[in-house]
């Protein structure tokens, strides 16, 4: 019997196992946003570090940072010729709030037609557990082919504020040649998928002024420029008819789709109808020559996320406003990085904000896009490992929002992140009945099993 | 002794009489918004309506409306082939706050260095007995050569918001040849001058709506067309790079400014400087080819009054917003209606809103603009009795702002405003310290006085 048939016998004798272990974790309620349950943030981090050294992990630890701790832990017997993963997760959840809306205690983990029903049990506890047990099967059974690093951390869900300063301190215990990160999903219980790029984020807040104070639009208006009305020029100018962003040097570094990509994308689920639904919207568009899957995931972006100018309650108030103020936020893809488009964004205002208007521009939030190269050996290993699960090729997706973590650690580790998790998107995440379809944990535990013996080679 | 001289000689001869009686009715704290000075209101009205009385008036009426009562007075000897003139005025004033500030009770009115300092003392109450005086100066001494009539509202200072409904039920009593609108001033003390025209006001709310409900802008950006990004094209497709409006039809009925008038604009004392220190901007600009004066006060504007769309709190939301709102207002100038405007306004959006996104507009308030021919009989009257008084040609001007009153007058009587009162720019006008200036006081009477004579020809 070949290691992995070993630790494929040893996943499917232990099934009854390992759902039990992933029920004990559910039952902890490790709220990250809620104080009271710091007691449980703990006690979920030292689960999962009893688990790696009941697997005799070389070095294992609740390391602090100035919240929640991160477990770290290594297990680096394969040697330094062979590829070292770094796995990503996070043992914290969501709050459980509005609590009536469940059908039972979100953490008195039920079974219900091959669903568990628990806060955590997708988002991800599920997905955590999943790989804890793929190493188990692996490690208790014969051979692990590469070198595992977990960094499990208990802060994701309020935004992971101490994962900067905690990386940049302890860098180099991290080292690997990329990550993995489990906090991710398939599109549905029998669609296997994989995403390999995600979308980066530049906000700013632009702030106009004119006159030095609110005046009367009637004493007033004409003779003096409006931040009103020059916020609207500035921000139309930002765009073409066809929906193209305007700011100089905007797509300069954008990767362009290749007709493989083009091909892809337009198998997934997401035709235009579904977009036009799920939007509502009386008709879709967007920059012309991309389907509204491309846009929304491949194609950089440029929205108004908020203006504030003058007068706004009921009725009529003839102010001439001395300010106004926008936030808009792009959406970038890769190669673009959120400096450039500060850049360009900059370069755009210096050049078209008219006489008689002051500005200043205050960037809110950035995130690098991610992306993992579709011939890369991490991700050819995951897709052969879906193939054998699924007994299918999987579908090869882009994701239109931000993963921070992945620019993180792709800037601070200088590697990239292959997205394999196994959540549905029906799984009510942050939601009520938040629930796990428990033939994909096993089919997960499976995938990753798969994974590390084809990424080994 | 002419007529006229015999009115001078009296006015010369009861000037402390006069004054005495402007004490006397600046005394009563008729504060039309505060419900506890009712009394003070029907006071002040009995006031007015017993001077006319004293003088014979052959209709003298206290008349109701839904909240302060209008003083009605009609004196019609001079036949119908001599013009009739409605003069209007308002009898109620602005509340005192804050108190502390007043160097003398604003009540309690005291005379210091020319002036007398009191609450209505400018705004308008010495406009209006200036006015009365003027007629008991001609009436006890000799022949009044036009008819006239009087409308003194008590509800000037909340907006006349039962004007329109008094005018309509009453319209025929005030049936005239033209109104003198005594709630006026000058442009300085020894600096004559005439208001003959006033801008309207077309005051919209639009509305549009994107996706059915605020979406994620990463997992939906670029796919949905954004509101607030729309809100902002069509804003700035609203002015061209002269800041001329393109609204469809907009500049169809203004009507363009004389050569004399240019001249005349030019020399009220209003240089860029004056506009530029106004503002506080850095610069100013506006409508290509025109002055600041004339941009504030002879040309119709088009400005953003306020702007609200999506997150506008501290920090960074990545929401694609469903709704975005614009309060945006136009100063109309003849012959221009609010009617007019609104049609451009729903061409322009019918014709530029594009596909995903749903509109609507509301009009939230509007007035005509003003008018009175330069070369009319009661402008020519008015400057020849300025002249005669101050011995200089008084400067003719144009009001940037609106007067709700003159439109309805307009719209409701069919008649024009002459706009001629004495009030000055340093009046303190709803602010601590209201005064008028004694000698402008006495001026505005001798200038009233003449005008009736130079109008009867």
């Amino acid at each position: 019997m070949s290691n992995l048939e070993a630790a494929l016998t040893y996943a499917h004798d232990h099934k009854k196992d390992f759902l039990n272990d992933l029920l004990s974790i559910l039952r902890i309620p490790s709220i990250s946003t809620l104080p009271e349950h710091n007691a449980d943030i703990v006690a979920s981090a030292q689960w999962i570090a009893s688990q790696l050294e009941e697997l005799s992990f070389d070095e294992v630890e609740i390391m602090p940072t100035s919240r929640h701790p991160v477990v770290y832990g290594s297990w680096t017997k394969a040697g330094t010729q062979a590829p070292t993963i770094l796995v990503y997760g996070h043992y914290d959840v969501q709050p459980v709030d509005p609590l009536d809306q469940w059908g039972t205690d979100p953490f008195d983990p039920r079974i219900r037609e091959d669903n568990v029903f628990a806060r955590g049990a997708s988002d991800m506890k599920g997905q955590v557990v999943a790989h804890l047990k793929a190493m188990e099967a692996i490690l208790k059974s014969g051979n692990l082919p590469v070198n595992i690093k977990y960094m499990i951390e208990g802060e994701e869900e309020i935004g992971s504020p101490s994962l900067e300063a905690f990386l940049k301190n302890h860098g180099d215990l991290f080292e690997c040649d990329f990550c993995l990160n489990a906090d991710s999903g398939i599109l549905g219980a029998e669609i296997p998928s994989m995403s390999y790029a995600l979308r980066g984020l530049a906000y700013f807040e632009i702030r106009l002024q004119g006159p030095s104070t609110d005046m009367h639009s009637g004493i007033f208006g004409g003779a003096v420029v409006n931040p009103g009305n020059i916020l609207c020029s500035l921000i139309a100018g930002m765009k073409d008819q066809d929906y193209k962003v305007t700011l100089p040097g905007f797509y300069d570094h954008v990767r362009p789709l290749t007709q493989d990509e083009h091909k892809e994308l337009a198998q997934l689920p997401q035709p235009e109808d579904w977009w036009l639904k799920q939007s509502g919207a009386n008709a879709l568009d967007g920059e012309k020559g991309f389907t509204s899957t491309e846009r929304a995931t491949a194609r950089p972006t440029l929205d108004v996320n908020g203006l504030y100018c003058g007068f706004i309650g009921e009725g009529s108030k003839t102010v001439l406003p001395a300010k106004a103020m926008a936030k808009i936020s792009m959406r970038l893809v890769p190669d673009q990085t959120p400096g450039m488009v500060k850049q360009s964004l900059e370069t755009y205002l210096a050049e078209n904000v008219p006489p008689g208007i002051s500005w200043e521009i205050k960037g809110l939030s950035s995130c690098m896009p991610g992306f993992i190269d579709r011939d890369s050996d991490a991700v050819k290993a995951a897709s052969r490992a879906l193939e054998s699960v699924w007994g299918k090729s999987p579908l090869f997706k882009r994701e239109g929002g931000s993963v921070p973590v992945v620019g993180l650690i792709r800037e601070l580790l200088g590697v990239n992140s292959l997205l394999l998790g196994f959540g549905l998107p029906d799984d009510n995440l942050h939601a009520p009945n938040e629930k796990m379809y428990l033939p994909n944990f096993y089919r997960g535990i499976e995938t990753y099993i798969r994974f590390m013996y084809e990424i080994a080679g």
